[in-house]
Formats: C-alpha cells, structure tokens, sequence
C-alpha cells in the first residue's frame, strides 16, 4: 500500500492483521533523550483494550506492548521504536461465510476489488484493531510532549451516542473516567448505557460523535497551506476506521453564522492575545492561535450486527449475511482513546516541524 | 513552509500571494501524452474567476493562464507543468490599519507568531486568491482523466446558504450554471439572492456548505491505511480557507443512524456488485466502491466584515476594526471550482497511485 | 531520525540495534499476490549471516527471520510486511571503555554529538547490523520482481581488495558463490585469502569495491529529475555502512575519456536497440536503457581494528583505544549481499513507479 | 515524473525546458527572515552563465532571475519563493535531423520509450539548461545559511580535465575565480587550456572530476540511516546532468587503505575534537563531524560532438549522427556553480531537519 505511514518529521508506520501473529508501530523521529518506558505506553493502550465491559467488544486481548528498539537506558534514542502487541485471542473458528461473501459496510469487498485477494480473518488490516499501534504510538508521542511541551494536555470524550447528546450545561471532564463511555456528562452516560443495551439486545449498533481537545497547544503550530494544522488533523481523524465527518471548532454550524457572529474577537491579556470566543477552534489559517483546539468527528454505527443484511458472495450470487462474532454495538466508545493519540502524535509533529522551519520563533505582540 | 505541496504521485504545489507579481501552480506527474491547452484551463477559472456578479468580490482579475513548461505539442510530456498567473488588479492603497492590527478570524496574528513578519497586503500568501492556482492544477487533472479515466464525472454545488438549505426533492444538476450561487435548487437560489443581499446591506457575511460528488470513479482507489481516498479528501478540503468541516457520505448524520439503517445492502448488477443506498459515500475501508463518490465541507462566514469587531494591534493595543476592500459576503461560492478540482486531482492522484501498486487489478466478483 | 525509511511507493523502513532484543524491516508497498515465505527470504539471510568463516565476524547469529504480517496463505496481501530478526549473540561484556571514548572512524563521536545519548553497545544504530534488516527486505524485493519482471537477475561480486584488483578477462560469475569473498576470479580469490589473513593476523583492516549488475532491467526505468535510477542507486549504496563511493558505469573513469570514446553506439537488433558498448551503465538522462545495469561502490577498511589508535572521550580526555570484539577484517565482503538486496529493492521501486506515472507505456521505435 | 523536487524541509522543485519560455525553481521551506533579492542570487547564475568564453557554450543567455513570490520588503516571508529565469536565445531551427535520430549518450532515447514522446529541442527537460534553476534555488540557500550558520563557506573547484589532474601542492582557492575552468591550479589551468581547445578543434570532448568542499558546517547534522549527509549529497551530485560517480572524502581510494592508514584519529582542540586527518570526508555515520565536507564527482564527456557517431531513428532506421549546435566541449566546467548550488541546498536542509528533530541539541565533550 505504501500508506500505512503518517506525520511529517514525527513518522508513525502501523503494522499488521487482526489475526496474525502481532501489529505494531514503528515510530520514527522521536526526539532524543525522551524517558519512555513500556508501562507508560501500557497505560494508553489499557484506556482502549477490548473485553473491559459489555459494551465493547468481548475480545480478550491483554494488548501486551513490548519496546523492540530505540531507547537505551529508558530513553529514548532519536532512532526508530519499534512497538510490538501480539495478538492472543485468534480464536480458530470457521470463517467460511465471511470468507466468501462481503459483510455490507465493511472493507470485504473493496479490499477484494484493490487487491485481488484478502485477510477475511476479523477483517484482517482493515479491522479496528490496527488502532491499537496508534495508541501505542501516541503514548511515545505523549512522552515526547511531556518533555518539549509539558502544558499541553489532551482530552477526549464522548459527545453524542446516535441521535442523543450531552447537555453541555452539565459537561464535567472530570466525569469522563467514570463511565464506560468516556462521556462528561454524568445523567447522559446512564441514559447511553440503557439504551446501548437495549440497541445490543435487539441485534443493532449504533453511531456516535466524539471531541477531542488539546489545550495548552503554543501558537505558530501548522505548516501551511497543505500541511496546516487543520487539514492534518482532518486527515488524522479521518483514517480512523468508520469516521464519516470531522469538524474544527464550530464545524457544520459555521455554515450557519453570520461574519459578526462568529468573530472572534481579540483583547489584550496578560500573557498576550486573548480571544473572545472560540468558533475557530484554536486555529486560524491552519496555524494554532494558543487557544484550546478543538476537534470532532463522526463515527458511524458498527456495521457487523446480527440482523441479517443483504449481500454478495465472491462468486457472485446474492445472499443474507449475520456478522457473528465479538463486536462492539457502539464502536465509536473505542475511538476516544484511538483520537487522542492521534491528537498527539499531530500536535508532536507539527511542534517538531515548527521548530525546523522557523527555529521555534514567535513574532512579538506588544 | 515546505508544505506547499499535495498529492503522492500526481503532486501539485501552489506559490503566489494575493498582491504579488504573480501565483501559480507546479504541477508534477501528470502523465504523458495528455491534450492540455491554456484554453482549456481557462475554463475553469474562468467559473472561479471574481467579480463576475454582486455576490463575489469586485476585484477584477482575468485571471489569464500561461502554460511555462511541460508540454510538447499540445501534449504533456511528464515533466512538470508550470501554470503562471499574473496578478493584475492588486489597487494600491494605504495598508495602514491593517498592517499593524489584526483582523479577526484572519491568518494575520498567525503569521505574525510563527513567522515574525507577513505580508498584510491582501493577506498574502494566506489570501484565498491562492485557490486560483488550484483550480488552474485541476484543470490540468481533468485533462488527464478525460484520458485515462473519461467516465469520471465531477460536479460541485452549494446545498446550504447560512441556515437555508436546498430542499433535496427539488435538486437538478442542469440548475447549477444557472444562478450565481452554483445552486442546483432553483427556488432556493432565487431566495439566497434576496438572503445574501440583505446581508451585504447590512455590512454582514454568512457561511455556506458545499458538496461535490465524482461519478464514475471505479472501484478500488485508495490506499489504506493513510492514504485512504477519505482521509485526503478531507485533507484536501479542509486546507481550502475558511473550510470548518468535511463530511463524507453520511457525514455527521452518521452519528445518529442505527447500525440496521446505515448497512448499504449489496446486490448483483449487470456489471457487478449493486448497491441499494450510499450511506458510505463511496469509499469503504478508505477504497472507492464504485459508486458516487460524495464530500460535503462547511465554509465558515467571510471574516472581512464592515462591521466593527474588537482586536488588537502589533504593539498590543486593543482597537476595533472595520475591514474594508472587495470581499465576498459568503466566500462559499467562489469554493465550488476549488473543491472541484480538489476532488479531481485527488481522484487522478489515487488512480496513479493505484496504478503503481496493483497495476490496476481487480479482484473478480462472479 | 524520522529517515529509517528508503524508497517512493516500494518503501523500507529499518529499525533497531545491535544489541537489542531485535531488528527488522516494515515494508510497505509490496504489490499483491506475491508469493513470500520466510524461507526464500532466509536464503538470502544466510548469504550474509556472521560467522560464516574466518574472514567474517565470529558473533554467531541466526538471523532467523520472522514474518509477522501482510501475507495470507502464502501470498502478500498489499498491507505492510514486518520481519523481525531477534538478537541471540550479544554477549554481555563491560562496554566500560567503548562506553566513554569514542572509536575513531566511527560514529560514536557524530551520535554523541547529535544526540547527546548513544547505545554504545555494538554501535546500536550505527552498527552493521542494520544491514540484515535490508538483506530481508531484499528478499521481499526479489519475490516481487520475480512475479513482475522475472527476467530481472541481480548479482553482485567483489572486484577489489585493498590494492588488490580482479583481472577482468578472469571474471567468472560461477566463481561468485565458490569462495568466501564473492569474488569472480578464482585467482585473486586465492590471492586475497593470504593477504586477508596477514591483514588480520598484523591486527589490521582493508576496504574493498564490490559491483552489482542487474540484467534484464527493462527500459524506462528512473524518475527525472530528482528521482532518476542513477540518483537513486547512489544514495542507496552510500547510505551502506563504510560506503564512501559510487560509481554507475564507467565511473571516476569517465572523467579520462573522451567524447568519442564514451559515446555508447547504437545499431537496430531484433528486439530493439542494441547498444556497442556500456559505458553509461545502463542509464542515460537517469532512465535505464535496457542494457546491463552497472554499480560498484568503495567500502573503507573497518575502523574496528586491534591496533591502537588515539582518540578521545566524553570528558575530553585524550586516550588510545584498542576495538577489540568480533570485527570483520574487511567489512566489504558482507556488503555484497546487502548491495544486491538494495538493488533489488531500487528496481522493484522505479517499476511500480513507473507503472504508475506512464502506465508502463514505452515509445515505439521501429 | 512527480521527481522533480529535492530536499526534506528545504524543497525545491525545478520545472522548466530548454527552448520553453522559461524555466525555474520553486523553493518552499526557506525560513522567514532571510534577506534575498535578486541581485544576489543573480551572482551566483552569473557564475553558470553560459557564453562567457569559447570554452563553454555559444548560446547567449541573459539568465535573468525574477522572484515571483515569497518575499516582502526584501524578506522571506516563509511562503514559496518563485524564482523564474526567461529563456531568451532559443534559435529557431530546422530540429529535423535530432527529432527523428537519438543523439548516442543522450537521453534522447530514454525518454522516448519512457514517455512516448520527447521534446527534442536542445534535449527539452533532460538539457543541462535545467542546472540554471538549481543555481538559483542555491542562492536562496545560500541566504539562508548566511542568516542561521555564516560560517559556512562553500568553494567548487576542478581537479582534473581529462586525464589530466591537478598538483595539489600547488593548490590555491584563490585561483579558482582567475580562470575559466575554476581551476585552483595555475600551471594545471594553461595546460587545459591548451589541451581543451585541440579537443574542440578536433571535434571531440571530455570529462572532468570537479571538487566542492563546505568549511564551517557544524558537526550532528544529517539524518541515518537513509537520510545521511552522504546519501542525500550522493543523489543530490549523481542527478546533475552527466554525472556518473560521487565520493565522500577518499572515496575509491578508501577501498585501497588499510583501517590503520584510514582512522582519522582524534585529539582534544580547544573548541573540541580535533582531527588530525580527514579520510572520511568530514561525514561518520551519515553525520557531519565538523571537520570539511569533502564531495568529489565525474563529469562525462560531452555527447554532443561534431564527430559522427552510430545510432538510429525512431523508424528504426540505422543512421550516423553529428550534434551540431553551441555545446560545451567540457560540461564539467559549467557543473562547479550548480554543484555549490547543490551543497548548499542539502546542508541548508540538514540544518534545519537537525533543529526539527534534536532542537540544536550537541551532547556534550569534555
């Protein structure tokens, strides 16, 4: 494929198949002398491991992350580190429908039509558990951010489960540990988990939306005009498995303002610049303003579900096809921890890039 | 900035500001033997070109193309391209005010932390006159579809003008050239007329979504994990200015559906697979199905208001700013050729991408 | 580092050290369909595997090579191929000395110095063990070009130690495989075991030049004019531990010549041009002309030698050092299967390459 | 091609035939802040200018620079840079002979049968004319390294014309400028002179070895292991027109050395280590020492001769060729401004992925 690599000076390259032997991530450019060691890089990657409540998949995968290469004395070289999860929970099982015919909704059938031939086993690269190297390899980035840019702080959290938002008015992020679905708001996580439950019962899945924020990002980050903060981070969050629409800021809505409405307008703080408002989202011309970063993005519903849809075999004949298996009836819970390394990694290499293209300089105000 | 340049194999890299001599477009990998004349590319920014009605900048530009290098004959030669255009209508006036202060939600304060100096006339680099040049570059993409891939059908239209949309029973593609909004509702255009003067009047701008859907593209382009035909699209929308948001398929109505209701059913088709819906948007697994390809991105309101809104200057003085000059009260409109030939130098891009990788196979279905 | 990483869409990314639990390749942009075991990448392992005879290092090592993804039944899948290569041999030793001064010739001092951290063990990054990582990779290479190009066949061979040149009109490529130094004159074969002994008996070391030849290499090949074959191959070969020199062709000697000696004569064959000579190497305007294709590259003697040498350490204390360890007295020798697997890998490059820009289209002639 | 550009964060992309209406260099990635204006970079193409005595080629260029963009009050701004050279003196002719024949040694061919069709005025893009560019692209390089590392200084010279090579006992930088061969050998510059006009006299040309060395460069820059200083100067070198070899330091003599006669031992300066030779060209493991970067290469004869060479026609036919025109006789000499141009720009850009990647960091001796 020759894609399976993002970031520009902080290089991460993912690796393997839902059920082969292990995938992994092989982060290139991290900075030297970073501390990095694998229990804080197992501490992201047990945020999103499978198997943890009912209302993930029942997968049990211990997502073990073992340090191959680049650090030497628990820091971290400037050299490639290889981070390897094998997989442990294959089950051997018959994969004969699956294996023949395309689940509507899944990569089955344009993986076929690209390639020739696939991985039928759990999706082979096309599952969800790719993401897992993404987290691990935001874990690396975290550290390399808790070294360059200590204040920088990166939180996701679940905004909206199908048609059914939080009250904003009661958004708490204190809350979003406390439940299974990384949500803020305390009286929406319980309306979400029963009716979570009732959508699994009754053999459906649904969508969700999810914000992540990263404050404390210094101004100046983005390399415009294509490579600006923002597009990357569209891109970004956008490669994440059954992500639809990704919104900076305002979003949508923006289509929906008027230009008073959504200036932000600008006074003079203490320490510089201070906006008014946000609709922009911390970035202007694809460059970070300093302010709070804002990103969201759709996750559309699982589409392996037990009722049965209607398909095509690879020979060509008409079929129903039930996806049994492991599933998550809301894939998008998994995706909060999955956005937030991405996050990282984003902000670590365009902080890294900023510094090679303009030595870290900030022109004055004041 | 060194990332001034986008696409893999077919790779485009815009230069120029606003008030420069000239701006234009490096276009390498187009493939040889391509018919490419100027006229041809004239075309199409001649659609993008201002001051064609009330409702678009009164800058007067002709926006004349000059094809420096790369073809032979009237045919590429698979070297690269140069296309110059050479800024005409740059009035010269008194910078003043916005030399020292910065107008909100512009890349002015941006610029000036990252880089330490900017070129304030016309927003220079950060202008969207830089689209001109992408529209020139897509011109040169539809050329070399309208080779290798003629079935390839691209087509942008605004849906939603501020909070009014088109009403979807009523959408007729022949309606699009008809109206100076690129509106494919006939009733709807007649009301943003009204709309959008109303907003001018009154020293306001609005915001706007766009769509735009390739038919014909065949299936299998994209290269997973990312590279997927998704997540540069949304790259490539999203580095457009003022774009909030960028939606495939169902986009953030994604979010809301049942896992039942987004399953786009297969069938079999005279010619292969036969899809009932296209919740998907064309690409599953980050591969083009085979069906319309369809993007969706919010333009956020012209910031350049002649409402007073409150910033500060270079020395740190809070002020209020008037911006005045010749801008577009919805800046969406001039978006749809650039989104247009986004989309078809993305689709060119993964078509030689895939070219190379699989040499084009396809996996047999029946 | 961020530039672990070789190639444009056949792309091979190496990571880990010396002594550290393993190294490896990810390789990304392997076309579909090929046909990989472990075993054929093995082979060519085993050709450059340590301990082989008295010449070579004595670290014992199996490189046995691991593949953890992107093959399924046999067969690549187009996602990206990982092998792994544990370490067994690193002895535990005191680094004591070697920890704190820097080896002259080595890049201890140039690590130290830009990283301000160094895995001294084995040289950790630096070292040449690096190399297996690219001689399985290779492997890879040499699967694919044999389904897509199987009339390519890539052979390298030594054709001088220390002052020591081969005689030309002896040149045996039977003779390669015979003798433990690649060499393709049994002759200078015999010639060079006695003075390599003596060499490493005194405690001292010699450089070498090896030549790899690809033939069958159709025409076409190379991206002008930064990516052209000939560029492309000199970076490959001097990113090459000890590598200061590549020469396509004729050469260092083609300053001497005239421009009437040089000129490669064209008459018409049966199939096509035939050329009267190969001065160029194979490659004209940085695009292979279907004639032989022709590298050799100088590598120094190892720095790595039991004789003392003075140098310094990181307090800055002026000091003499012994290496002492298992070093190659000529480290050119193990090059030669890492040549021939950067060749491999070159090649496979500029054909998806080229697959994708032209299409594989060759201008008619005749 | 997509391979028009070189350079990692400091990028430039040629573009541009030799009798199009222009050709240039788009230069992104340049830091903000750099004094550059015309007359500066115009000192550099000066140097390369063509026509400047009966040893380099008739053809009257002005070679005149413009910036198109990227600049602002005699700044860089951080945006693309333009540089366009107009093409002047493309004397109309009959091309009948040349369109049809392939000039031998040419990439007349090549082209061909990559591309399908080629444009054979004065070579097209595969014409030494494109090297104007890169020396342009150089002088803003050149800038830059004045305003982040002033004390680097960069000096091509010619060592050997043919088989004649210079006395390095008589070698004196300041003789470069006094003769037309950027000889810095008095005696060694007559005696060409003479030699080269009985070879032009006679109908033939001849190759060179030219010799540019960087004073100044600070040590830690360049990226392993597929980054290095000396793989990224090796392609850089190897793609410039008609080269076929490149050395770092000793280059093909290092194979001939023994590890005793090659270790450039180390002794503690007062600024540092001190190195008491320089067998390694000023590069250990890819990264600079501090120590002179020592680059050498060869230059082939000229292929455009006034003797009659063999070849054949596109029809196939077989046929005899003289290459009338204004061609140099040596295109080595004309090689020594853009192989500066080069050096520059690759240190420049290793400059400042050091910065990304380590922040400036040194470790620290003594």
């Amino acid at each position: 494929m020759s894609f399976n690599t993002f970031g520009h000076l902080f290089r991460v390259t993912t690796w393997g198949e839902s059920h082969g032997p292990a995938l992994g991530a092989t982060v290139d450019g991290c900075p030297p002398g970073v501390a990095i060691d694998a229990a804080a890089i197992q501490h992201w990657l047990d945020k999103r491991k499978p198997g943890q409540n009912k209302f993930t998949t029942q997968r049990k995968e211990p997502d073990e992350v073992k340090i191959l290469s680049g650090t030497f004395d628990g820091l971290s070289t400037g050299t490639p580190i290889q981070l390897m999860i094998e997989n442990t929970d294959q089950r051997s099982k018959d994969y004969g429908e699956i294996a023949q015919a395309f689940r509507p909704g899944h990569a089955d059938i344009t993986y076929h039509q690209k390639y020739g031939l696939r991985d039928y086993r759990g999706g082979g690269r096309s599952s969800a558990r790719e993401t897992a190297a993404r987290v691990a390899a935001g874990g690396v980035a975290r550290a390399a951010l808790a070294m360059l840019a200590p204040q920088v702080k990166i939180t996701g959290y679940m905004v909206q489960m199908g048609p059914r938002q939080i009250d904003r008015s009661r958004l708490d992020l204190a809350e979003v540990e406390r439940n299974p679905f990384w949500c803020p708001d305390a009286t929406a996580a319980a309306d979400w988990a029963a009716y979570l439950d009732e959508l699994r019962l009754s053999h459906n899945s649904v969508g969700a939306v999810i914000e992540v924020v990263a404050q404390g990002v210094p101004p100046g980050l983005g390399a415009p005009v294509y490579g600006k903060l923002d597009s990357d981070l569209a891109s970004a969050m956008m490669s994440i498995n059954a992500v639809k629409a990704v919104e900076i800021g305002e979003g949508m809505a923006a289509a929906s303002l008027t230009g008073v409405e959504n200036a932000d307008e600008i006074r003079m703080g203490n320490d510089g610049p201070m906006y008014l408002s946000n609709h922009a989202g911390g970035i202007l011309g694809g460059i970070s303003t300093g302010q709070d970063v804002v990103v969201r993005f759709a996750v559309k519903p699982t589409s392996s579900i037990l009722t049965p849809r209607r398909t095509i075999t690879m020979s060509g004949e008409e079929t129903e096809l039930i996806t049994k298996g492991r599933h998550d009836p809301c894939v998008g819970i998994r995706a909060v921890p999955v956005a937030e390394a991405m996050m990282a990694c984003v902000i670590l290499d365009h902080l890294l890039l900023d510094r090679g293209q303009t030595g870290g300089l900030r022109g004055r105000i004041g």
